[in-house]
């Protein structure tokens, strides 16, 4: 797979690790509201096997926080899709929020449909796109997937267990549930099949918000850990060193927290504050 | 707690992240009894709350690799090292294997005693030393310590969660059974506190030999992560910042395999074949 570098898109997105506050604070999903501008925010549940719990979940935390139009974009099959073409929700859509389960089943269920032409087509001109959890990888233009329950290694195969996402955000793998899986290892791998590819890693409870100028930055309570591959002065991964041990030289990796950031473009971090 | 740069030490020192392979090639075991070169080879378990197990285990592999002397040196107590100098053991010793358990245990029972300044007089002569798990990050000028079951965060007060080791490898953090207890983020945490120091972690049957060059070069089925904060432009790590979230720009990571190596002295990795 090869993960092309494209032109900045343009709308803002907003990445979260997973299992963001719902209850407390809720600067995260604030931040999500904020941003949507009270127009209305769809919430889709492509990801998940049980999207009615989900969406009542959501409709409640985000009737919470003072939206009042609220949306339920729900996809139990591809052929759905086809028979009727639901992209009338998105019309007049200040957000679409992703939530979590599957992300392979988000790309399978949207990859090459007019839905999915008439999310990009908004998201182009300004729609906000935030998702949680597999919500978020599915952003990416490749998606990590699990290995199941082998033993962890540091395997040259780690750079193949990927698969498209939908590509709104460019040149970046995404992972969640950043600590509490220990998932540092894959991202590694992952980088080093395409060192041009920049991979974050976002904790629990912990978003990042993308602005159309392809700056990041890092709100809630735990750490984004972005690799970047641009200056690896050798790697072993090839077709052919499938089963051997990884070999690396030279990863550049960078621990963000609350308040910090990431310029995609110049590819540096930078300590901010929020607005 | 600082961890000062030191004249080079001058023995071979050869690391273990644990769970070395015992039965079949044993690849690095036997790199081991090479480098011990046929002389006394002294079983050391400190660290271990079954040494007499250790022992008969550790014994019987290196009897069967061919060394004719072994010996144990067991020290249950602190305690038995003042009333008894047991270092005699080590006046024409070629080698001493420091065996797996608890890292902290070899610091207490050893530092500051008779028995030390001998271990480390023969060390400058040129007796190797080696190390598995434990008995591997022992060997550093900090030792991680384990922070318990509480849930993986990405906190500053990683960096706090080190003890004083031998210090016979100087500017080195060594972490063990690294790829099986996904452990990178608290080598990471480790760095922040003081980026002049070089983080290891080891896989487990996965070793490095460190020459007195000051090179050393991975043997083994793992890998080994060299995190090197030398370059780092921006840390949160202070006393008053502790239950923060860590922040930390610019770590360089190598990933390293069988055949290649790392310089202790440009600190840059490099490929290479073993003898």
């Amino acid at each position: 797979m090869t993960v092309e570098r494209r032109r900045p898109t343009h709308g803002t997105v907003i990445l979260i690790g997973g299992s963001e506050d719902k209850e407390g604070a809720r600067l995260i999903l604030t931040e999500v509201v904020r941003r949507a501008g009270g127009g209305p925010l769809v919430v889709a549940t492509l990801a998940s096997e049980v999207p009615d719990a989900q969406w009542e979940r959501y409709h409640r935390v985000f009737r919470d926080l003072g939206v009042t139009a609220l949306r339920h974009l729900a996809v139990q099959d591809r052929e759905e899709l086809v028979d009727a073409d639901p992209s009338a929700i998105l019309d007049d859509a200040a957000a679409v929020f992703f939530t979590g389960g599957d992300q392979v089943k988000i790309a399978t269920k949207l990859g090459g449909t007019p839905l999915f032409d008439k999310l990009r087509d908004r998201f182009k001109r300004g729609m906000l796109i935030a998702g949680t959890s597999a919500g978020a990888s599915a952003m990416g233009e490749a998606m990590l997937v699990a290995r199941g329950l082998e033993e962890p290694t540091h395997k040259v195969d780690g750079a193949f267990y990927m698969t498209r996402g939908l590509g709104l955000v460019a040149e970046l793998i995404i992972d969640q549930h950043f600590a509490q899986r220990a998932r540092i290892e894959r991202l590694i791998g992952a980088i080093a099949e395409n060192p041009g590819v920049l991979g974050i890693g976002i904790d629990e409870d912990t978003g990042v918000v993308l602005e159309p100028d392809r700056r990041f930055t890092v709100m809630g309570r735990g750490a984004v850990y972005v690799a970047d591959g641009y200056g690896i002065t050798h790697t072993n991964v090839s077709e052919k060193s499938r089963g051997q041990t990884l070999s690396l030289f030279d990863v550049r990796l960078h621990v963000l927290n609350h308040g910090t950031g990431f310029d995609l473009g110049s590819r540096r971090p930078f300590k901010a504050t929020h607005e």
